[in-house]
């Protein structure tokens, strides 16, 4: 098959040998796949990256199993973990899913040696190749008649789904959105699924604060201008706060600390791979809790699912592109500027 | 009066006026009155502690009342907010308590004019003093016959009984507390009231150690020989866990949270007053809850004071010294080492 790999710390486009589906998985063939930030961020920091995984200590994604494959750089990764695909070929024992079917799946895969993350995996490819293994009890077929292109954004909106599960915010409290990436407006679509209300959403580019309003946020900052913390004292001020770092830069933390009313949550859903300075006693003296994210769990994700499929979560406003395989490199480059794109979609 | 105050960055014995209750105030004559790791610093400190109080946003203890005062240090301030006292005057309109009662308070005083920390204002001066002004709907009679020099440890108790109230611990979960000076202990004393097992402390010093044993830990470790979410592993390793980081130095959040397994929550009791690096990504990758504590409430004050009565919690072995007015300097350079002393009474 073809795919984007990489390869010595590049994108290169390379004909690899097609995977083949085991007992439990079935082959399947990449009809759209996300660029997500940390596939940037792994392709320009990967030593960083690989031992921010292990100081994280080789977390399972779901308890009770063994711990992910953590990466080797050295040798090829085939990158891409928001996908959707059509089934093509079903390994021995597999019959969740039949040939034929247009099929999201969280981005992990197990065998009998372990589990690993499909795109930041040297065994197992993601979307920025033709074919993939998928673990066939994962795969969900795609309902309602739901656009492929539109079913690869499951993955990245699940993301937001779980930070704000995961948070204290129910119908009748408020919130503050740092940062307007795929993440952040995944976080908004959630909030305001649970009728928060206000949603505060801050970015330095227009055009992220344009798809903050139409992912359902209430009011949109530049932060050079005024913070968002006290943009939603002037709009409300009174329900209680939870706050979304969805930025993932050193100083984000310090600052939401800084600007956070006493005994406000922030969630930490922004993913900042450097050390980060912090005033603790900023946090004590506040009551502050922090809780950080990751991921989605299994429900999560089919529940994000059933939410694009039915419409309730409008993800089409954030595909700002398409390319092929070999568009992938200029596509890691384009996706710089936040004037111009949210995500591009990887078509094989 | 005669008082121990804080002038100039040095601990010196003057005489002072004799502080007058105005109304809802009662006048208290100082029976004990505890030295606070938080004196320690606030005097070799001083900019620093006021600098991040500010930050903190002058936060009200309650909230609705007023900002604190800050303490401006170039004037004279009485430090001590771990006190028993014996009222000798009422002011106009305080009834709550009677002359001749021995009472205890949470170290806040109101008037007109706004909201006062005894212990750390210009205005109202702490138990290192022979008379303190309080404020009457505050005070809370001392029952049961308990001794004034145990009822002064009301305070500290209960800074240790809020921060496991504001955890998710409960019958069923393991904590490890990290230091037992005064906090870690009384968070260790909090935890056994409340049938969490296994308690595992960690501090440097054996003498502190064979405190957190008394005060109700399963096992302790020196962290030299063996951390403590390791000792945890060993004899448990099943239970939720739940950490209290209670040292308050730069490095310790950061090594709870690389200690620390999947999901768990970690109390942040330790006062750090300097910038404190931390990794992100640890705490996303394992989805780390970080609550910040600060101070009681009323009620958590009272029940403390009603714990420490009944004997449910056993204040006597961390007294291990009383002073003088004239003993409190050299009271502070003692408490340096912690072989020799866990609280100092001072006895006006």
């Amino acid at each position: 098959m073809r795919a984007t790999v990489m390869r010595q710390g590049q994108l290169v486009v390379a004909e690899l040998d097609d995977p083949t589906p085991g007992p439990g998985q079935v082959l399947v063939r990449t009809v759209a796949c996300g660029i997500c930030g940390s596939d940037l961020h792994a392709l320009q920091h990967t030593d960083e990256m690989i031992s921010m995984s292990e100081a994280g200590g080789g977390q399972p994604l779901m308890d009770g199993m063994p711990p992910m494959e953590v990466m080797d750089p050295s040798r090829d990764v085939v990158m891409g973990h928001e996908f959707c695909a059509e089934v093509v070929e079903l390994g021995p024992n597999a019959g969740n899913s039949a040939t034929g079917d247009l099929v999201v799946s969280m981005p992990v895969a197990f065998d009998m040696n372990g589990l690993y993350p499909i795109g930041y995996s040297n065994t197992y490819p993601g979307g920025y190749g033709e074919l993939m293994v998928l673990s066939d009890m994962l795969t969900l077929k795609v309902p309602n008649g739901l656009d492929a292109h539109h079913a690869a954004l499951t993955e990245p909106m699940a993301v937001g789904h779980h930070a704000v599960e995961k948070s204290w915010v129910s119908a009748g409290h408020a919130a503050v959105v740092l940062g307007c990436g795929p993440v952040g407006l995944a976080v908004i679509a959630a909030l305001k699924l649970k009728d928060v209300e206000p949603i505060v959403a801050a970015d330095f580019s227009p055009k992220r604060r344009e798809l903050a309003l139409a992912m359902g946020a209430h009011e949109v900052v530049d932060p050079r201008e005024q913070p968002a913390v006290e943009a939603w004292r002037a709009l409300d001020g009174r329900k209680p706060l939870v706050i979304f770092e969805a930025v993932g830069v050193p100083g984000m933390l310090e600052q939401a600390m800084r600007d956070a009313p006493r005994a406000t949550q922030i969630l930490v859903v922004g993913v900042c791979m450097k050390p980060d300075q912090v005033l603790p006693m900023v946090g004590v003296v506040k009551e502050l809790n922090m809780q950080f994210v990751f991921g989605y769990d299994p429900m999560e994700f089919a529940e994000t699912l059933r939410r694009v499929a039915e419409g309730e979560v409008a993800v089409e406003p954030l595909i700002t592109g398409t390319v092929a395989l070999d568009g992938v490199a200029q596509a890691f480059r384009d996706l710089a500027d936040p004037e111009t794109h949210a995500k591009i979609l990887v078509v094989p």
